[in-house]
């Protein structure tokens, strides 16, 4: 890893495809008018990170510097910027903002089809910004948000750890239980113990459901199983449905929810609906292959509805953090920000992202400023 | 064809799958509290008869008098009896009938679920009853409505053939269109021009759609041309995305309704719909096999919604009624009663059941009383 | 109170509008097919009770044995008798059933409408049917359930005593608050801290809201505040508007519900609501007079919607049981059981209803056979 | 009415409440980049205009250009400009644009009530832009559309004639029908035959609705019977219950919706919907005056719905467009721009407005540019 030798904030950056990050100085920017400049505490590694640095996502206008969550605290403001909600954004306030920013709100997507997350105008921090364009990434020791970025500040009782604990799996999972119109009393299946599948099983419990973790491995299993969840442990029997209808005495779920990424779990899935229940997609955020499907006895003889989910808008970012607020957190009790994170210094983000890719960790944080 | 021969009234009767339908004389039924005889006018073959008897259908009981859709005149009551409104009914009232009936409304599936089309207690006239019980089919000069079946008038300026042009593909394309959300301003593709896709078509232009069908069958396209509906011509072409494009100047359609039973219609289907539009199965109602499908591509990207359609409940018949009243039923003004029917006498039941197995015709009609 | 004496089961008569309640003993009934006779263990007095007793509701047929939930173990079956989720009902078991029953299924309300709980057929017990039709009430030693009556077991983890402490006010709080379509992150309030204002609270609650209940008396906020919920204390301000946004930072509701039953509260929860938020009205069970509203200001320039809530479902009814077996209950933690009940042997009924009507008890149970 | 003399384009002007509007040349204005100069060919004049001459708009920063809705062709372009759906826009090009821009898309109201028709931020062309920032509405021989103000070009077959027809009253009847969740087979009462209420019934009639509006003005009767509506004449009677269950045998209506902006319209037209229907308030735009309701009677047992609808997003103008293109707009096949329209050159502003005012009008037509 070279490190650049100058005073400026240093930030890591991806120059191509499979090649490693490297951490560089930047120039201090100019703040200009309704920009807001952090001093990043914390942002994360998750898997689209993984899937940027082995090119699997297209249109990367790589170099880039990665990290589209991140939280901080406010260094300087270009003038009077208000939050969302309104509030002056001073000096030192810890603030946090939503990745997605530059939706055009004029076009077909945006006014006629209201699918924003579908705007060819959108841009994401740390993801389709250029390196050379500035600091627009979280792994950086600052952040430049830009004028049209939506920021807010972290409610009293969330912690800058528990912030990033949740993470971009947060807001995802709060659209997928919008999608899946999770509401009391449902029993909800979720598929997969990732970031994503924990969060969309502690979302579906704050929405009144009874949440069920199915997975095969055993180190996500017993994650699931510390947050509090009821499990499904496919490592021993791969008959999720016996599994389910044994825990269910005989009933199966009103949702699923795929947050795995696997094309061969949507039948499998599919099979744990009860008739006319809903089947939710979350996890393809980069293609992994074709799957088999029996149109008459999957969709049409179930009466199923399934439903897919892309990116997330402000608002479920805003219910995501509120969320967060909630004292009692997880089933079990156990803070989410002691069960899931480990936490890297910038300079060992590489190791960050090797570890979530070989999931040897649930959530890896990189804290960007360690020797402060 | 073997007829029978005495005084009561004719019923035709397959004892089998694969076997001939043929022509018995059964004893005029006492009809008892609550219950209706009707003289029957006209019922229909679709498509599901025709997998009744090639023994496609599970748990059909053998000998049944088939025919689920019917209309006919009162010839006696059980009493006082009234319609779903409340009106009575009289000795001599045109009137029709919900096929399905004997739901439980006690059920898990009915209350819980409320998913009634998935009652396992449901039983449907033509479908489950076998000849055994009764004049419980419409293929019969005479049908003995039990004291649980919604009975309903045929309002004055629906004629009892325009009634069964529409037939059962009415309530099921209300369905359909129900579970599509079609709304005013949509762009509404349907995936063949058979009975179904014809009516979804009708109700989804009654529902504010521009609405375009697709088939390969020049004599369906002709069908569909004559109703008025835009056409997609894949007889000529099977690239249906740029036909479309074509169309709609550049648009995709907001829903796709299935409506082939083909399970390659699926994928094809789908990539005419737009990014978080919807896609309705609403044609498979038996098993012709699997197909492929890209979790990312097909559901996550396009932030896509896919929905079975399952039977029908009263409100989706009491709404095709309804619609049939409209004075313009078609977008072209041509009446479905004259564009869509071939009237078979009872006796020709089995050339009625080939026609639509071949599709030479649209909808075949059955005039269970010709001699009147 | 007179107590005749025979050995059959005592059950309580109210004979007409302002009489008293009276015991007499009943002969013990015939069960007949596919019927259910309880031995009671509680049932409850609701301010519905309080109602029929003023005279205030109409169509009831006295005399009347009141009480209309209640929950008991099985004395006889008529025969193999199922719950809901097709488990046989045995002698022992624990269960419970709702009230209405005898919902046609077939008549425009129940059909067309879809809008069950307007039935014209339906009964329900303890309310309209007359104690000289049997035991067709909760304020009784027996119960006799009629053939289509939903019967279900309570949960291993729900009590009989927590059950009646939710009472009919949990499935009523239900159905308010999925009218008012709640869920994750908003902000709800609840007007009334009766039973179904508090139950209104532990469900909003439990559908991922932030709930705070307003009353201007002491003894129910403090009832509110043992729950754990946060209050709008309106016994010393009446300007409920300003105490939401000090609790708030200047916000104003999601969905406001009304669970007073007082006209005036009507406007004044109004202000309550955001702009295009919803306002449920549940506490209306009687006519209580008129009140004044402004078309421009209160519905059209907030763009409100307004929401009534008549009567409940047998699914508002199962999500409620589901609730109540939720370890944690209420936001303090305290029991519902503990804090919300005041039990009454069968002959102190007079007395259970007069402290009902005065507010002295938050919620009487009758323990119906005490001497056990 | 004064005219001033010089080269620039013409505008009518009203300078406060109660004033007589003049007409002044304004300079041509320097056309910025992605702004687009439209000499303007028809614009209209509508109740909302009445009521800002009469001052009872709050927030109206006098001098204004009034007019809100306008059709004109291209003059100038500020650079490419694209409309919403990606189309550039040239000069020579027929084009119309929406009313309301500079929504934020950022605060609490854009972001997290979903609210947009309450953004603070929003500015609406002909109400709350100052004459003195330039020519900012539709009384103009020109007009300037802003950089973020949405563009569409009419359809072939709309005529600038028929669009302004339609007018500001489409889509405000698209958005109320849409709040009342009016679909196939519903029964729709509309409460006044002014242009909102006659757009209400077209939109309702294609959403698949039977429509009858009610009036109690023999002319407005009149407009509404030649677009070929059922009515309900109040001027004969004021029993609109009885002459409504006349027209349907018995039955009450699914949706109501009031388009009269009359506070005493609120309870009479409560009465009118059934049991579990919907009533839509959209003709209360400004204060009128309270009015009586009783919660229990006109909500609570109705199991009511009412639903305020404030303004229009872009989507509702989209639709009411993508209308008009229709074939056939009227139950009776007339054309609205025939049956409702009656034109006047800019310099007899004040003679439209008075005959709005006085109702001697159902739609008066501004033609911006008679001369030419
Ligand atoms: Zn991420
Ligand atoms: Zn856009
Ligand atoms: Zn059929
Ligand atoms: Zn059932
Ligand atoms: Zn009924
Ligand atoms: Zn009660
Ligand atoms: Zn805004
Ligand atoms: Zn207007």
């Amino acid at each position: 890893m070279v490190v650049t030798n100058n005073s400026g904030p240093l930030a890591a950056v991806l120059t191509g495809p499979g090649e490693p990050i490297t951490l560089h100085n930047f120039a201090k920017p100019n703040v200009k008018r309704g920009e807001v400049l952090l001093h990043t505490m914390y942002s994360e590694v998750c898997g689209t990170d993984v899937h940027i640095q082995q090119g699997k996502l297209a249109g990367v206008p790589y170099p880039i510097i990665p990290g589209h969550f991140a939280v901080g605290t406010v260094e300087e403001t270009g003038g009077d910027v208000q939050s969302v909600s309104g509030r002056p954004i001073i000096r030192g306030d810890i603030v946090t903002f939503l990745d997605v920013h530059a939706t055009c709100h004029r076009c077909w997507q945006c006014q006629v089809n209201k699918a924003p997350t579908k705007c060819p105008s959108r841009k994401v921090y740390g993801v389709s910004h250029s390196s050379n364009e500035g600091l627009l990434g979280g792994w950086s020791e600052m952040i430049l948000l830009q004028n049209d970025v939506a920021i807010t500040h972290l409610p009293e009782n969330v912690s800058p750890l528990r912030f990033i604990a949740g993470g971009c799996a947060m807001p995802t999972a709060v659209h997928a239980v919008e999608r899946g119109k999770v509401g009391l009393g449902d029993i909800v299946v979720v598929q997969g113990a990732g970031p994503v599948g924990l969060c969309t099983g502690i979302v579906a419990y704050h929405s009144g459901a009874r949440v069920l973790i199915a997975d095969k491995s055993t180190v996500r299993l017993e994650a699931a199983h510390t947050l509090g969840f009821e499990v499904l442990d496919l490592s021993t029997s791969d008959n999720a449905q016996s599994l389910l209808e044994y825990a269910t005495q005989g009933q199966r779920a009103d949702v699923v929810i795929e947050a795995t990424g696997s094309p061969s779990a949507i039948q499998s899935g599919i099979s744990l609906v009860r008739d006319a229940g809903r089947y939710v997609v979350v996890g393809h955020y980069s293609d992994a292959g074709s799957t088999t499907i029996n149109p008459h006895l999957d969709i049409n003889k179930k009466h199923l509805e399934i439903l897919g989910t892309w990116g997330v808008e402000y608002i479920h970012f805003h219910k995501a953090i509120g969320l967060l607020a909630r004292k009692e957190l997880t089933p079990s009790g156990i803070k989410i920000e002691d069960a899931m994170t480990t936490i890297y210094p910038l300079h060992e983000v590489n190791k960050a992202l090797s570890d979530v890719r070989e999931r040897r960790v649930v959530k890896a944080v990189i804290c960007a400023n360690s020797g402060d």
